[in-house]
């Protein structure tokens, strides 16, 4: 049994940037040396997420329409009234998000569809330095 | 310290559908093996997810009407405008309910409250296969 | 490689009570002598969600205010028609949030950010005596 942990150094862009993982993931997976186990993909900070999506243009455009319609930018939030950084709603889908993912590896292989990408939402709005953690925990026989 | 992982079939209707998994994961945690640690629920695919709800007729009804609140089937979707699948809400919900559930175990048994069912919900617009990977890692002793 | 598991048991006020679970969830790190592996935070019972949130006095009312955009409390639920206990937006809502958060634990610390609090969300309509399961899995060397 064995655990490896990576870090990823990772930039974003403002309000919200959807990242493809599917490099970073397949690489630390095939560093780790398990064959079956759990992938664990995590954001450190409060105004990101991780989750699947269909990796194509129209969802990156759905997406942030989604985050509209559930925490609205031009609603006036007890945080940005308090800190003046104007970034409440980024706050809020975060929580709602959240920062961890878990993906099954059976047989060397992520158990993702086809049409499935782990992606980082970042929801805040400005350019972030992102740093990622992705482990992998299970056996290597 | 073990990894057992089974692959489980299923049929599913259209959006959305909701299916109670207790016998599955239960039977798989049973032929584990495992006394303390960790359940992975997780389902491949972009359009659907898992989560635990308490399983009566009444929820079943109200949490449709929850996604159609959350991702309404009469908005326009850039994902519909490009692949004429009609089912953009269907990854909209799928990317917010996330495919992925973990659920500790302990004593043999998984710590879900009485009232608490693991439930895998079919956003799609369509009859789909479905499989799901349940995993249980862990101690045997 | 290493399961430690501990139950902790929480009063929590009407909906929706948002506890931070800072001090538990070091306190069980501590015990566990894990020093790489993963901590689950989980939450038995369907009116309650485990999520991270920059825990300050803003967003403990912003989030209170995306739960009633998101599930208000002024609509029929059928859980309600059915049960009269007056949750069923409880209900949805924990169904939404979920009740699993997992953290990566990297050299004996938790990854998360310096403003990211891990927090029990309780979205039922009245106090409850909650019990939490916190698990951490991982090597010791």
């Amino acid at each position: 049994m064995k655990v490896h942990t990576e870090t990823i150094e990772l930039k974003t862009n403002g309000f919200p940037d959807i990242i493809d993982l599917s490099h970073q993931i397949n690489d630390v997976l095939s560093k780790s040396g398990v064959i079956n186990g759990i992938m664990t993909i995590f954001v450190p900070g409060s105004t990101a997420g991780i989750t699947t999506i269909e990796y194509e243009p129209g969802l990156l455009k759905d997406l942030p329409a989604l985050c509209e319609r559930l925490a609205p930018r031009g609603v006036t939030y007890q945080h940005d009234e308090k800190w003046h950084d104007g970034n409440g709603y980024s706050h809020l889908l975060a929580a709602l998000f959240k920062p961890s993912l878990q993906v099954p590896v059976l047989n060397s292989k992520l158990t993702l569809g086809t049409w499935q990408q782990v992606a980082l939402v970042d929801f805040d709005n400005r350019p972030r330095h992102r740093k990622l953690i992705i482990q992998v925990m299970g056996v290597e026989e």
